[in-house]
């Protein structure tokens, strides 16, 4: 496994492999967990290379939230991508990505205002951005995006569609710890209370599962409102928002179909975690 | 000259050529002057294969502007692009680069705010976006800006520079007619009384010029201030602005330097024109 730290590096490995090779790219910010690993597994089974970027990138963080103490551990990262058969790991430093004269943004308006881009302001431009450079760094033929961040997977797709990127985004199905616990690098910040509590998400997504199971025209007013009323029941979790909405669109619904997502986010004590799920049958991400 | 109409089969002809194959890519909206014909010889020479768009691009109008009498000579433009040895000539339908769910732009912050971005609030972001969404259609090596919109070119360059496409920007000087207008497509909306009047612009460079070569600290704003007083005596002249700025930057300065540029745009009858030029000595805009 190649590890490199310059954009110049990339780009000659890039130019030297062979026309009409395909190049599988999972973008992540590091401190790995079985979630990360499934999407270089289905990367590496989709395409000829397989590479990896960690980045922690700041300009996805707003002024109060975590980015100095975002869990790090770039060590184990690089032995767990050796192990499942990363062919380069492109690990960038921030003043490479972002020199001081920086002032572009992208922004992809409708599907980034409502839900986490209304608390987190900026998130999802910064998220835009990035992957933007990325791939022109990289120039992947395909790339891997986990669905636990719907709304990031939303926003990256559209994008790649309004700017013509010529990369085919991948969404990957919510990896879960045995208790449902969606996986995700900022668990590490859940204590023993905390951890328990955070059930709250997945089991909100079952019990709205059982409920639109059982009616054919279930009202999602119903369902949010049942989430509401256990969360403001809860002692230790907030809600931040849960809303159910159309899959592509993110435009709320009136009744559960088989497009509808879940879309919860919430605080468990002081750590902010999301989840999501769809509420009918089964669904393929890769083909939403 | 391959003429291709829609993104699918421009990717299928990019794909085809050689690995290692450069391209120059010229974006233009058409209606070729000789400024246009510059463009594509300087591309021709400087790559394997030479491509030229020709889109009016409408999100970079603003609401009161001339997207609908923008002159269009689809039929002399191809024959003048087949002369000048053009490659492929890409000519996009509107719907096809702005589909209906469009929603995704590119800002380049400080560099758009002043002069034509004050006067024209969202132009550079709309020239920003084409210019993106064109790069990833035609991934070409090389493209090739006119310099007479020289805060579009310092736009492009900073946004492919951030945005870290793989392709090298290169600026050409200004093409002039002989008593010196500088060549526009919209030039064609002059009269006769207007075309002689639009001389006030290059004839404000040349004393501009002058005033910097007799001093060796020449304040700016003595000379903004010549060019302001001479266009309230034109009866039909309306200056919009003329300010002297660093040609990286295009930040105010104070004295002139080697890096001076004065940019000027005016009212000539209802007619809107824009000039700019270095101050001192002759430089090339490749370097820039």
């Amino acid at each position: 496994m190649k590890i490199l730290r310059t954009i110049d590096e990339v780009r000659r490995w890039r130019g030297s492999l062979a026309q009409g090779t395909t190049v599988a790219f999972v973008p992540t910010m590091g401190f790995f967990h079985q979630g990360h690993l499934a999407l270089m597994e289905k990367g590496r089974k989709l395409c000829d290379r397989l590479v990896v970027s960690i980045f922690v990138n700041p300009i996805q963080f707003g002024p109060t939230e975590d980015l100095d103490r975002y869990p790090r551990d770039e060590e184990r990262d690089c032995e767990l991508a050796e192990q499942v058969g990363v062919d380069m790991l492109f690990l960038p430093r921030a003043d490479a990505m972002y020199g001081e004269n920086f002032q572009t943004s992208i922004s992809v308006d409708r599907l980034s205002t409502g839900f986490c881009g209304a608390c987190r302001p900026g998130h999802f431009s910064g998220v835009a951005t990035v992957v933007a450079k990325l791939f022109n760094i990289i120039s992947p033929t395909t790339a891997v995006f986990g669905s636990k961040d719907f709304q990031q997977l939303a926003v990256v797709r559209q994008m790649v569609r309004d700017l013509d990127f010529p990369v085919a985004v991948i969404g990957h199905d919510i990896v879960r710890e045995d208790d449902g616990l969606a996986m995700s690098s900022r668990n590490v910040y859940l204590d023993e209370q905390a951890r328990k509590d955070a059930l709250f998400l997945y089991q909100s997504i079952c019990r709205a599962r059982q409920m639109a199971a059982g009616t054919k025209e279930m009202p999602c007013a119903l369902i949010t409102r049942d989430i509401a009323e256990r969360a403001a029941r809860h002692p230790r979790v907030e809600l931040e928002y849960a809303a159910i909405v159309h899959a592509g669109t993110l435009l709320p619904q009136e009744t559960v179909d088989s497009r509808s997502v879940l879309l919860l986010a919430c605080r468990v004590g002081p750590v902010r975690l999301i989840d999501n799920g769809f509420l009918r049958e089964a669904h393929d991400q890769t083909s939403m």
